[in-house]
């Protein structure tokens, strides 16, 4: 943290800067400029919450110097978190593709979509049981009905399968029926949903706030591993942006970010992003090309009947193109 | 909803659209043009979910035509709601004042906050006592001791007490202290707990989430009138941009688009939108011209002290100009 | 600007980073740190481009510290800079209300809508005689044409005159029919038209970009101070964000925060913030209440029948109704 | 355009709406529904203004149902616009990849990166000799002499060039020497340069504005079209949204949307987009798998001595790896 005084600031106001700082315990360095004093907090450990100084008389900024996340940070964990569920090893060497309906509807409607899953290579499959709706007149989802249903496509297919929690009330019956839990857009900084994630014994997938920077999305993830929680998959799905031709606007150079200064997985949600079914393919050739660690997409085979976000799920016959592009585009940059 | 289809669309195309409209039990009302066709959606109870219809062969766009809320459209009640809490009317013809601490940090803290907000003429007195903090570092609140003080604050001083409640499970203890009950900004979308919301016997004051339209906040609080509380109070408090000179952007058009669609109360935090001192004052007597209902705002006897957000809490010489200021204000275009 | 280096920077990589910033001609000062350490660069005169040394190896990232602009600085020009044309002066202790419509369309629409403007109490009148249209059909203005009919109601009504130049070929004439020479918000970084009005006789009227952070719109004032014309009067006017209830956000807390960091006045242009009427009123009596020094609003006597912004043009009743309302928060605030 | 009435309009005010419409000389089609009254505006030749409605008694929205470009629009030109310059077809089966300095600083700083483009594989060279800088006090460029630059490197390496014209006054010269001429992103609404544009014998690169809308975008490189030049290359670089990672966001799904939407040619500028060297080969990659139809790069064989934008400059040997990288991209999407 760097403390920036007004150009007019007298030498009480830095002496009294200087003493608030060692008040909170850290170490004071005042840098005398040509036009002004800065001075420097050293010796924190953790991050220092700048508010703390930035009233004081006299300081015009108070500037953020190092990240606020510890867990979460590659310079404190430099090897990659690599997360394993069924055949899939999130965040090596290899490309995962999750996939299913937005909804679980029916037995037969999730049996069937994850069947193309599975053909098309797919290897995990996902549906939301818990469904958070922006209407309280759209369909809420199946609940625990949806969950035995995830239950018998693991038991007939084999698929690991990721759905939502909405709240720690179910965050057990959740936990206990889903390979991967998935906490939603909406829910990054439900502070008491991540503290119930960091003591479950599953991986937590954790989606980006629709208006979240890098650096509280990874301060969501530092909640969840500083329960005890250390398998944190994180899944890009778009930002809330003025632009107006997509859902969401999916931010791509958060891969490259993520991966320079977290040693957690991160892959994309094309689906969401888009809002719309043609764009999914060639963002989801996007994401692997930036080197996410996989992909999740909406597919349903009878998409104009879905109960939720038809508009952007995939044919069968799309997703099987999208895996054999998306497949393809990996191996031509890992050389095989 | 209008369905615009493709220039090219067939005639087959069109027919289906019209049935799948028709087969959710709504009228099709196709309106041929000069280049293309649009198909109006007609005798829908309640919004209509445009992607049903969105990834339809031939389909272009879903254009929605009516607003997608009910209980909370001034088209369906027309007259104003008024929130009823001490002496505040919150909602009808005059300005309420709410004012205190961020976080609740000591018995003494609050009670000495109070009182200067109480003698400089706010009318009810908030403070946090679960406190949502992006950082798992940060001060998390005294919880049920925080809640047990603001319970001798409104004995001492008679001012009801608004916070906040982060989570169901806390549900009941926080509406059992509180008069209003606040749900955060990160948890506009957290349809848990508006649903329990929705049951409860207090007013509620829901937040604008960072990222949400007029459209989805008013959506929020659908979900609580729906479950049967109509004792909701809307509060803009900055919404995320590009800008970064406040912490946040106030958005005052909001207050005419709430008064003109909605018959619910808006009031405005300018604390949080500003995230600095300086700028409380003016978007305050701002959020009084623009006519709001009424003002939240942070204050603190000693914020450089304050155990969070003290950069952006005024000191009570500054928040008694503040209630003189906005107080005139008001005077003034209410011909007083 | 602070360099800050890798956590794992070598003292090589150190000296090369000080080696370039002492190759530029400043002083550079190390400040050793328990984790890292960071550079400070010092001794500038005017601001460094802290992309010179975002790039050298071992660097993490380079923060400014203190503001790019200089001659807009209030640091460097305390005391406020007044405009003054006809009777008004802008940047003083007075509000100054500029109306008219969006485009000058005939001489009798142009002389009705100014003589309501004058009875109103508005101290000049605007109107477009060259028009930025987004679309190369819509009505592009009258041109010279309309110039001539600016000198006329100038010459009838005794009002002073706004309007605005979009290139440099046409400011020659521009500059020689109108008071104030304004630069539209499209233009707000066209450079060559900046350095054109630096050259004025005229004051500049320099509307905010519609992406425009304030230092950007500050260096934009920069241009034209830089090139001798020191009457900039700034001019906010929505920006673009996601909220889609008005045309732009409207950032009201841009006003005090310019006042605090320029001396440049600072008006409000409600009309284009809300792109609908009845937004308008109530954001020009906010515009007052956070001390903006102007308004600058659309009037049309017959805007249904307007070739452009017809929706946001005020009638000229309620012009009078929002002048009455504007001056009576203006003198509460006054204490008049 | 569906203009949407109030629930309470009246059957004069629809009368009055349809009487408005038809002395433009459209059709209007009212659509009577359960709640409220509908009017379709039918038989433009054009887009039709909706605020010319908005404002009218009665009237709730002015919604757009069709696009309003024309000649920038697929449905009415179907088959893909194709830019022929040198060997590079920039819009028909080929990736053209575009590269060189941010500003031409010298004839050797020049010469030598062009060589090293041209080695790598780059077909056109880009430097700018007019720069656009925020700041008054940053390097402007050569000029006229950065411009006899280019021919050099023309000439040595039988690269065409791309550079960047800022005015109409130096239109013609920057034709003279330019292969390709290219309007920035700042002056993306410049409408008088675009109609300057619309008469040159070039083809002209149009970046896309900051903050503008796929609409608005189209609209821009509308008035090169109806000027009469056919040749018009549209590149992204990245808009403005609250993220801080990068220096602006790119936005991916642009590319999706204006191959459905338009029959012009879109490249990618990843440079511009990260401000940060590191995250240039990703997105370039990524670029390549949405189908962009090119890439802009910027290099520098001495980044950290570059008078501009050095932060985001490719050293040559990363440059090449870019080649290679987006090349077996392009060729495993092109079965290849």
């Amino acid at each position: 943290m760097l403390i920036v005084m007004d150009q007019k600031a007298t030498p009480e106001q830095v002496e009294n800067v200087v003493a608030a700082i060692e008040a909170r315990g850290y170490t004071a360095r005042p840098i005398p400029g040509g036009e002004r004093v800065a001075i420097g907090i050293l010796n924190n450990e953790g991050p220092v919450d700048g508010s703390l100084f930035l009233g004081l008389r006299g300081v015009k900024d108070a500037i953020p110097v190092t990240r606020p996340y510890k867990l979460a940070n590659r310079e404190f964990k430099p090897e990659d978190t690599v997360v394993c569920v069924g055949d899939a090893r999130i965040g090596e060497g290899s490309l995962t593709i999750i996939a299913g309906p937005c909804a679980i509807e029916s037995e037969h409607q999730s049996l069937t979509i994850a069947k193309h899953v599975k053909k098309a290579g797919g290897q995990l499959f996902r549906g939301g049981a818990f469904k958070p709706r922006t209407s309280p007149y759209s369909f809420q989802g199946l609940g625990e009905e949806g969950l035995k249903i995830l239950k018998k496509v693991r038991e007939e297919t084999g698929l690991p399968v990721v759905t939502e929690v909405m709240d720690t009330e179910n965050f057990d019956i959740v936990e206990a029926y889903a390979d991967i839990v998935q906490i939603g857009t909406r829910n990054m900084q439900n502070f008491s949903l991540l503290k119930r994630a960091g003591l479950s014994s599953r991986p937590i997938l954790l989606k980006r706030g629709m208006a979240a920077t890098i650096d509280e999305w990874l301060m969501a993830a530092e909640y969840i591993l500083e329960g005890g929680n250390s398998q944190v998959i994180l899944c890009e799905r778009g930002v809330r942006t003025f632009v107006n031709h997509s859902r969401n606007t999916l931010d791509l150079s958060a891969v490259p970010v993520i991966r320079k200064e977290s040693h957690l997985p991160i892959i994309i949600d094309p689906s969401h992003a888009a809002g719309k079914r043609d764009q999914v393919i060639p963002l989801s050739r996007a994401a692997v090309a930036v080197e996410a660690h996989g992909l999740m997409v909406e597919v349903h085979h009878a998409p104009e009947e879905a109960l939720s976000d038809g508009a952007q799920s995939l044919y069968p016959e799309q997703f099987k193109d999208l895996c054999v592009q998306a497949r393809s585009v990996y191996d031509v940059l890992h050389g095989r």
